[in-house]
């Protein structure tokens, strides 16, 4: 049975879920899920299909938000400029678009395309380009696996409009990061046009749904006072994905600056029982936690920074001195592990002078 | 009769002419000069038209290079890239172009169409949207008097594409300006497509026949060893503007920087006879000459510099401390005289704190 977005629990256990696959960037949940409510409350709902369930020539448009979480944070993302992207991809294509999806775990831009869906009526497929969020458009398993990213359609709510067509993905994020700089930072985007024989040879399944059933299982075991960590590292388990508890502690200090339409810094912890220091490093997303100076956990793995008490992912952009924290490492899918997705997502492709290492081989 | 550019002594006047329109901006005559003898000499040839000879349903779409001086005068303008613009525009339009033009004089501006139109056989009219070059896309007449610089189509020569659909001109700027950086400082650009009445209705006519006309007065007045700069005042007169030799001295000062993508600088003069200083301010284009603090050419009029033994242009990236100079200053057009054109080219579009008072009421 396909996933359902109906009840407001819905709505908090989705946002919950995709913030913490998130893993610090692809934005605020708080603002996802509002404009997510807004639509149900005027009694839209969203379709949204299973990968296996879209057909091979269905033509797949998906959208997301472009820019710096800082920027992101403090302005709506239009759903009205997302659809016109659409519309402007489905002209350049000469036929309408059957399906929409995100490309990335987060706070909105899993919602955004709920969000469409809602409005539209176009069904929206339960999967994504990662898995988890990256911070650039060429960082995309639809790409990594032969898909163009190209046209990238940007799009502000004062009517600007550009269509990027690029000699390559990277050449496209290059252009396309340029473009949103000049948009004050923040853009609607369609980007990775593709059939559905295309989706399901490239996309990462069950996204969405895994994002839903990690707020829900957190949810759950809160209100039974049971650990919700331990709850967590049984889910991704029963997935067929590894989860770690990696620290416990409080944010000691903090460095945070947008450079180059990225919000990038590094978060300093300590421990509660001793002094060894730990560290996350970032750019928009948790990049790698080191602690006592031993890399943990390293892209394309995912790094998670919650509140103690409550599990509450924090963005990049919430963290704040004193914070009492847990660190979780979760597995990345295959598809982000194979040599050919280490070009684009693994460590030296975020300037680490370090091979990825998966995080299971990483625990003592 | 329709201006002919044929031979070698066609193209030295042409360039010539272009770049002393172009007062210190449109890119390098020489290379300008050199994309078109490689056409002429592999046997084509360019088909310029009068404007008035233009059907009113012509489908006319200008092209030019956009990008910092000092970024266009290092690298040739790829010809191949900006019939790829006009292709694409065609597509977007949905039909083929009937004819090209340029969009400003200039060394390389004023040459690209003559060099497109040898290569597709397309007509290029004798008009452009300045009747000299100006340093930002909204600072066309074009533009001023109604078209739509959008869709702004971009392109370099390694593949990468991108159209600009902008809410309004001074955006397609802004967006175009942000693309250009990232492709390394330079792009071929199409813009302001329209149709052959809008051409007619907005175009500053007769100005790369002017440019050939200015080239070859030089020329002539110097083989008869006659002053060339008195010669430059008699043509424009006839031609029912107004030139002045503004001042006669050497380069005393030079500064000189690449910001935000233009070449921004001021060029401080000393006159031979008496020691009150000159200056003239620039982006790209020259902008004011002002002489003992008190302006005496300003935008939208026309300020150049030129070589005190030759009369031959200077463009603001040849200067060089000491060169022996003349000055002269050239009426606008009427067309960017009006009230709508000084908001868009006048002083204070510059940032200057002072309006516009034409050259001829400036002289003593």
């Amino acid at each position: 049975m396909s996933m359902k977005l109906e009840t407001e629990t819905d709505l908090i256990d989705f946002a919950f879920g995709a913030a913490f696959l998130g893993g610090g960037g692809g934005g605020d949940p708080y603002i996802g899920r509002l404009m997510l409510r807004q639509q149900i409350d005027a009694g839209r709902r969203v379709d949204i299909v299973d990968l296996e369930d879209v057909p091979d020539d269905a033509f797949v448009v998906p959208v997301a938000t472009m820019g710096a979480p800082t920027v992101m944070n403090e302005r709506i993302p239009s759903a009205e400029a997302t659809i016109e992207v659409l519309r402007t991809t489905e002209r350049l294509f000469g036929r309408p678009s059957t399906h929409i999806c995100g490309v990335e775990a987060g706070g909105i831009n899993a919602t955004l395309p709920m969000v469409v869906g809602a409005i539209t009526g176009l069904p929206v497929v339960d999967v994504d380009g990662m898995g988890r969020a990256f911070p650039e458009l060429q960082m995309v398993t639809f790409g990594i696996y032969g898909v163009a990213a190209s046209p990238v359609v940007l799009r502000n709510e004062t009517g600007d409009e550009v269509v990027v067509t690029a000699a390559d993905n990277r050449r496209a994020e290059a252009i396309a990061r340029a473009v949103v700089s000049e948009m004050r930072g923040m853009a609607q985007i369609g980007l990775y046009p593709m059939s559905g024989r295309q989706l399901k040879s490239t996309g990462v399944a069950k996204t969405m749904s895994l994002a839903k059933q990690i707020g829900a299982v957190v949810r759950e075991t809160r209100q039974l006072n049971l650990d919700p960590f331990k709850a967590i590292v049984s889910l991704i388990s029963n997935r067929g994905g590894r989860a770690y508890n990696l620290f416990t502690g409080k944010i000691s200090d903090l460095t945070r600056e947008t450079r180059a339409g990225f919000s990038v810094g590094q978060v300093m912890l300590e421990s509660l029982d001793d002094s060894a220091p730990a560290v996350i490093e970032f750019q928009n997303e948790y990049l790698r936690f080191t602690h006592r100076g031993v890399t943990r956990a390293i892209v394309p793995d995912i790094v998670t920074i919650l509140d103690l008490e409550t599990a509450t992912p924090f963005t990049a952009e919430s963290l704040r001195y004193g914070q009492r924290v847990r660190i979780m490492g979760i597995s990345a899918g295959d598809v982000l592990r194979t040599a050919r997705a280490l070009e684009v997502v693994g460590p030296r492709a975020f300037g680490f002078a370090e091979d990825f290492v998966p995080i299971e081989q990483l625990q003592t």
